[in-house]
């Protein structure tokens, strides 16, 4: 193990100058800020969310912070973490696909408290200051998941809370300035705060695990600005993260290139709710029934061709909203009948719909270990005979046909309207695109709160 | 591995009647917060404590409850956090020494600041309430670590914030009321967000073990009240904090003989501030210093006789006082020169002092296998020749030779003395012994308060 890796990524994250970030990681950069907000309207209202506010929200300090399309505020500490939770929750965040790490979630939550804090205190963050933190937060959080896969989440970390705030923490301890050493120091003790279990996911336990990221990491930048010091190799020693954490470390994917190539590139933006196995599935579903007019009722059987680990994921039985967004015949269900897999085909009283079920139960999987996991094939006989099929090379989002920009907008509106209707999106995406140009980060959390506005 | 795990837990946790705490277990938790409160004292005005108070102060909700030894008031979870804290920074606190846990700085101060928000809201926990709820969680706390003890500490986990975190979780679940169902949500909620590194150990960022723990098990019972559901096996789960945490697992250490035996019965109170590996050498020093009259400057050369454990831990050169605490040679130059090794002999001061320096180097250590690590043998060689020699079986506050009430309640007076000079410590201490009569526990913390009434 190289014994310097801490120091390196601290120095990376510290000292990386702005003029140095690509214009092509800061297009990037947006297009996860609007994501951000895009899922988080969509998880601003969930039954998870609505727990941990109200136990947090009576135990906030200074009104500080917004929560993402709702009208509550709350200390920066507590909107990070609430804020993380809500990007989260639908999983309908971003991937990075080589981790399944969800970047932004607890890591953007961090910056945009800090940034509304500082603004409210007449020291606003520059929009592009943000975004650059952020760049070098999304870098630490997924070289060091990078080391540890496939083996750490493997074994059963959920790798979004585990790396997530190590992300967090590089990112903030940049906005706040801090010094390489101080900046190691922030990194230890967002090390020694690392946590999160697979066994939560589909539990509102889940939650937790983004949302601990984004605050520890927060607060580990916060006290290392105030000195709290820790030790030399949080990560690399020998009772650090690392040894600790991973059964097995690639250290060479640490740091080898560090500021020439950027893991924000590799980030993929979901279309649908569901998990990204899925998404294929769904593609050629809606091509089926767009290109060839197939309707629901005209269905004798649906047969889809995929990838071994789309049968090991999604070929199972739920009974709930948040199971069903890892189901199989519930998804292929959904795309026949209502033409779109979007949040309102994830809810209990869908999965519940004996419409859905009937047909959900005529779907078959057939697995064919040719069959990339970005790839499906789906297969339908109609009632009068007829064969009907597409093939999906590329599912919608992923790094081989990402979404296009005008598709993550059109996401974010979406879900506003689900949720969050009183925001004005327009104005949120004009925000976001020149947010580069902003003298104040913080303004994007006044437009994105329920009744926003950016002034 | 049992497929009940986590519901026999909870449901021991919910259930267990309050008429079947034998009055040593009751008398055991006495003594475990009156040293709580000690080493709160010695360690409230720390230089860790001081950097998280600065971040979390100003973040704090309602002030409603105490800091102990200190004028702040906070909300109830950075109440627990940074009492958590400030009793395990000098690591003065209690050890489960099985598993090392120190079960009760992560455990009390959870329920002492929900106890105290209680009272404010005029629901006040009894104090045989909170002593029953207390032994609970330091059996799930230490339970857990039985079962997969020495690895996971060996691996390098905290074990005292990996474990300290179900037990505060369990612990505050019952003095909710929870229902074994909630109990075991509050379980699944702390599991995922156990965590912790001993490579942090020596540096201010340990402090954050302790502390998440007693926050993070209050929050997760907290939420389990408000509904915030988790997976049905967070701790024997196929990802749950067993296979994930620990290489080996002991199952038959989690839950037979539920009710029968206690962990807390197993608990030390350490009688000095330094390793436990260090307490049978200060206690052989002090016994030559006292028996044989022997003075600082006589000493020729001193010969350490112990287990290899003594040498592994501690047989080393240092430069700070927190590293002095598991130092060799300081320890026993300020044994004998000042009498005594207690906080004050712990300082950076104390260790850059050229007598302390100049005696320490006269130390040699002898590693002896059939020494047990509670024993050790010192031998003195004077500058006039005589040889003269101790040996302790047993060290003060081990479990052969465990420190009397007496004795835990001047540890308490001695320290706040230091510290936390406006207390009434024979107020305190009397609230404690009495504890099982009282109808409000949170008067403990009104009485350590920097300028504490029970009132």
């Amino acid at each position: 193990m190289p014994e310097t890796v801490t120091a390196d990524l601290a120095r990376f994250v510290a000292t990386h100058p702005v003029e140095a970030f690509p214009a092509s990681v800061r297009h990037d950069a947006k297009r996860a800020i609007l994501n951000l907000f895009g899922s988080g309207f969509g998880g601003c209202r969930d039954a998870a969310v609505a727990a941990m506010l109200a136990v947090a929200g009576p135990m906030s300090g200074p009104r500080q912070a917004t929560v993402i399309g709702r009208p509550e505020r709350l200390d920066m500490l507590t909107a990070a973490w609430i804020n993380a939770a809500i990007a989260n929750v639908l999983d309908f965040d971003d991937t990075h696909l080589a981790t399944v790490i969800h970047p932004t979630s607890p890591i953007a939550p961090a910056l945009l408290a800090l940034a509304e804090a500082r603004a409210g205190a007449g020291r606003p963050v520059a929009g592009l200051e943000l975004m650059h933190a952020f760049a070098l937060g999304v870098e630490v959080a997924c070289r060091v998941g990078n080391a540890i896969s496939p083996g750490h989440y493997d074994r059963g970390w959920h790798i979004t809370g585990t790396c997530g705030v190590l992300g967090a923490a590089a990112a903030v301890a940049r906005v706040l300035g801090l010094a390489p050493e101080q900046t190691r120091w922030a990194l230890a003790n967002a090390a020694t705060q690392a946590g999160g279990l697979v066994e939560t996911l589909g539990h509102h336990a889940k939650s937790l695990n983004p949302a601990n990221a984004a605050r520890g990491g927060l607060l580990a930048a916060l006290l290392a600005e105030k000195g709290l010091s820790g030790p030399a190799r949080p990560l690399e020693g020998a009772r650090g993260f690392l040894a600790v954490m991973a059964d097995k470390v690639d250290p060479g994917r640490l740091t080898a290139g560090l500021g020439e190539t950027w893991e924000l590139s590799l980030n993929a933006l979901k279309p649908y709710p569901g998990g990204v196995v899925l998404h294929p599935v769904i593609d050629a579903c809606l091509e089926l029934r767009r290109r060839d007019g197939l309707a629901a009722d005209q269905i004798e059987r649906v047969t889809v061709r995929g990838n071994p680990l789309l049968k090991a994921r999604a070929d199972r039985q739920v009974s709930t909203g948040r199971e069903a967004q890892v189901c199989l015949s519930h998804t292929v269900a959904v795309a026949f009948l209502a033409g779109r897999a979007g949040v309102a085909e994830y809810t209990d009283e869908c999965v519940n719909d004996p419409t859905v079920r009937a047909l959900g139960a005529r779907v078959v999987m057939q697995v064919d270990e040719r069959v990339p996991v970005e790839a499906a094939g789906v297969t339908v006989t109609t009632r009068d005979g007829r064969v009907l099929e597409a093939y999906v090379p590329h599912a919608r989002g992923s790094l081989g046909r990402p979404m296009s920009d005008a598709e993550v907008e059109g996401k974010l509106i979406d879900l506003a309207a689900h949720n969050a209707v009183a925001v004005d999106t327009r104005a949120l995406i004009e925000a976001v695109w020149t947010l580069d140009r902003s003298p104040d980060a913080a303004r994007l959390m006044r437009l994105a709160a329920e009744h926003g506005s950016g002034h």
